[in-house]
């Protein structure tokens, strides 16, 4: 990759130190069991440590940050939802009573809910992390989503989050969303920043019909062709991004500089960790993918990472929901290394003895 | 299917109940989220639902049970590791340092190991079900590995242990394995009862090379010819069958008669759920399938069942490893369909509001 833009604020972000590598895989080979059978747990255990720097990772206060905002592009009617859902939905996370509020729960996952930029008026709620940049985006399918500095300061706002949460000794973390059209605007992003045409970027979003999809295509490639095209990545990120995204943006970088496992989401948390990507491109060694959303374009998208994602649960729900699953994957994968005896320590006699 | 044998003392399954298949998936449609957003877990939740015959499904004390035992085709050279093995490896899980060890402690899953038929004498050791019914099969490249008498007198043994947990509450159980050379044991019962060519069953097993692939395939290829052609489940499972998927053929139909939620594990999981599908077809309606092993074979098995795995995680360790990581998906599940709010009671606008 190509060095990145610097800019003032935002975390830095190290390539993964591979010190320990050998030593890791070391003693994985030598776990009573033949040598790879693990399969994936083994990926992820060696990733653990290597981001942590041990030879015992550990999952200590995983913790799930859903950000929410608004995008004035709803209004063009590419969801069939209507925009007072997010703050309605807010109002479910904040009450426990959503999808990400279960999954947390039965996972041991801290939740925190943010108000990145919400349109309507939210009733005050404890628990609520209230920081809108400002009342939903504008209407990208007319004008730039929202200002370079609203952005950039979005950006900080999510990397102060994680640094909280860093505080209290988080170091496994995964991101949501919530905002009512924002896989129109993940869309636009995918296709900035990966090159790719948009027929190849737009979904079903929450469940739009064919005719709907049209619509929605129509919309998003009327609006890619309207702003000029550039790939720099806090351009594309004003220009189509929503405040939810961008402060998730910003928190992958934190999150990596904190050397914690991020746990990457759906389709909405690639398209921030795009952003996240383009700015510091060591932050995806630091990321475990979850799973495939089935919101179309996700796969392609995970393909630009070259990442393969853990589950496969033909899931499209957002709020955090498919990394918020993969937590109890990372807790066994730390639990067979930590654990597990070896073929000397168990007496177990190795292969071909 | 065609009306099933039966016999003396092995469990009744009736078939899964629908009566409250409608309700269970209004529940499920009227959660907040767009419908089926939440995928696997959605169908999860309702065969939940059903096998409990409840709206409130739960997961409550979860269960693993290891059998273990010995295959005279070990003497054939089909495994890269010497049969001691089988006898290390229970006293490694009897000493707690095993992967089923650590995977069932994470996930909080009361793990129960079961001597089926081993081979070399193990140490007296606290926790241990030692119940074998020989010290070993015989070699199957010979002779039957096992008398008719043997065999249904295992699967008898192996619905007793299923009976002990659900006396004390368990309603999700999985089944795990150890037995040096039971992929080959496995890979015959395919053969036969699946009605598919020895080489598309045979498989690497613990990690063959290419010349010990080619060898055990022509061991398997030769036994299979010895052997007069039946499809009689209880003559396949007494010609190539091990204590320990006797046991477990007989686990799965006790599982299903009681009610539970049965976790599939891996290839020889899936071998020995061939031969209780044979005797009661409908007990792969309560059968939840974990994982998609990585031997060969495993695949075209799940197809026969027509399965769906939960995780495909490359994993090829047995031990009922697949099947432990699926735990957390089953609560996840339960969580969702039980805590989460209706669109109504939560006051969120429904699509198209």
């Amino acid at each position: 990759m190509t060095s990145s833009p610097r800019l003032p604020g935002l975390p830095e972000v190290e390539p993964l130190d591979q010190t320990l590598r050998d030593h890791l895989q070391h003693i994985i080979d030598t776990k009573t069991k033949p040598p790879g059978s693990l399969g994936r747990l083994e990926t992820l255990a060696r990733q653990m440590g290597l981001i942590q720097r041990t030879t015992h990772p550990a999952v200590t206060r995983p913790a799930m940050i859903v950000f929410a905002g608004d995008h004035g592009v709803a209004e063009e009617g590419v969801s069939p939802y209507p925009q007072a859902v997010t703050a309605q939905m807010v109002a479910n996370f904040l009450a426990g009573g959503a999808a990400i509020n279960a999954l947390s729960r039965v996972a041991g996952i801290e939740l925190e809910v943010v108000n990145a930029g919400i349109a309507t008026p939210l009733p005050s709620a404890e628990g609520l992390v209230d920081i809108p940049v400002a009342a939903g985006t504008r209407n990208f399918a007319h004008e730039a989503a929202m200002s370079r500095d609203q952005a950039l300061a979005a950006m900080q706002a999510g990397a102060a989050r994680v640094r909280h949460h860093a505080a209290l000794g988080t170091n496994v973390i995964g991101f949501g969303e919530m905002g009512i059209a924002n896989t129109s605007a993940a869309a636009c992003l995918m296709s900035r920043l990966c090159g790719v045409p948009i027929d190849e970027c737009v979904g079903r979003g929450t469940g739009l019909d064919n005719a709907g999809l049209a619509r929605k295509r129509d919309v998003l490639a009327s609006a890619l062709a309207h702003h000029p095209v550039s790939t720099d990545p806090l351009d594309v990120l004003a220009t189509f991004g929503g405040f939810e995204i961008a402060m998730m943006a910003g928190a992958y970088l934190a999150a990596a500089e904190a050397r914690m496992t991020i746990l990457v989401d759906g389709f909405i948390a690639s398209s921030a960790l795009l952003i996240a990507d383009a700015f510091a491109p060591s932050v995806r060694e630091y990321c475990v993918f979850a799973h495939a959303s089935n919101e179309a374009g996700h796969r392609r998208m995970l393909d630009h990472f070259g990442a393969l994602p853990l589950l496969s649960l033909d899931m499209r729900l957002g709020e955090g929901t498919g990394a918020a699953l993969a937590v109890p994957l990372l807790r066994a994968a730390v639990a067979f290394v930590n654990e597990m005896a070896s073929f000397e320590s168990a007496g177990v006699a190795n292969r071909d003895a």
